[in-house]
């Protein structure tokens, strides 16, 4: 069984612009990262491919196999998935709440995929147990397209529902969630740099004076 | 067991203004309740009591006691904790995505406190095993609130780890959940006056022109 993390440095998370520079959030999604191959290290995964477009972006001590192409998105995981032989587990990079006992059982669940869906209609772990039978296709709304892809092929499916690994880092009002429930490199970086205020309504970020 | 839905709907769900009119809102909010009515009654929980302010905001079509109040939230469910001599889930009105098995995990752990953490910080479903033993204090981060009222109090405690019921309706972009994962009255609701927009992150809300 393998994991395959799509992993791009270079201007990482542009939406978090409005409150971290272009060096913070390279720095910041190089750490969210390393727990979740840490997390991964801690679960049954026996590799784990890191596929990104440059070999510069990951640094060398990440234990995991560079997987280089200069595709896009898509096209290069349906790349990898065509010369997979073994279940593949596809997780994002921006999910530090994930701990090892969500891998764990998405991938001892014994339907042919296994979908952990992320705000706003994301995908955020895919588990395919025949990659040769299954293509992606994130962006958009991806939690229903890969439903429908599962279906179209006669696959079963179970949605793997949890807070936790439903919580992808995307936005500035998602740090929040970090400081709250996070744990290692990436909830060190933010409790450095943020605090929660207290309104009416849900925690928000502000910035440590 | 019983389960206590506190319940506002004048002037309801105030953050949702930017898409949703004060009719609007007040309809949606009671379509969201009778959702999580119908789950309610389809797990095993015994009676049902809403605790609102005022008897003439619950349709009386609603299967449920009516608790009045005139207290604050905390205060109006504390009394009520004060005097209830069994099992209480507490779960908030704005629950849509919830469904029976959630509540049925929730109330058959062997826990003293069992709580699904909301978005920002949120509580939003509280299990409490004896009543006699605890007390709410919602608003700010509640949820590490109440992890700590546990903690003082010697309870043992299970965090409910769900995106369905983590996923609490509280403002715009909440609503794409609902035409995402929802069901029920509150799905027919949200879809008849909302389309999503597919963007380069999550999929937004959008007017049906």
């Amino acid at each position: 069984m393998r994991a395959l993390i799509p992993y791009k440095k270079e201007n990482a998370k542009s939406r978090l612009s409005p409150v971290m520079g272009l060096e913070e959030r390279e720095e910041f999604v190089e750490l969210m990262l390393r727990d979740v191959v840490n997390t991964l290290c801690e679960s049954e995964i026996e590799a784990i491919d890191i596929l990104t477009p440059s070999e510069k972006g990951v640094a060398e001590d990440i234990k995991a196999n560079i997987v280089i192409s200069e595709l896009g998105l898509n096209d290069a995981i349906n790349e990898y998935l065509k010369v997979t032989t073994e279940p593949v587990l596809i997780i994002m990079a921006d999910l530090p709440l994930v701990k090892s006992h969500h891998i764990q059982e998405i991938t001892s669940n014994d339907r042919d995929i296994v979908i952990a869906p992320g705000k706003g209609g994301g995908t955020n772990i895919l588990f395919i147990n025949d990659p040769s039978n299954f293509h992606v296709k994130y962006h958009g709304s991806s939690f229903l397209t890969h439903c429908q892809i599962a279906k179209d092929r006669s696959h079963t499916l179970h949605i793997y529902d949890s807070f936790m690994t439903g919580t992808d880092i995307d936005e500035p009002q998602d740090l929040v969630e970090i400081i709250i429930h996070g744990q290692g490199f990436s909830k060190d970086y933010i409790e450095n740099k943020f605090g929660t205020q207290l309104t009416k309504g849900r925690v928000k970020l502000c910035s440590i004076a």
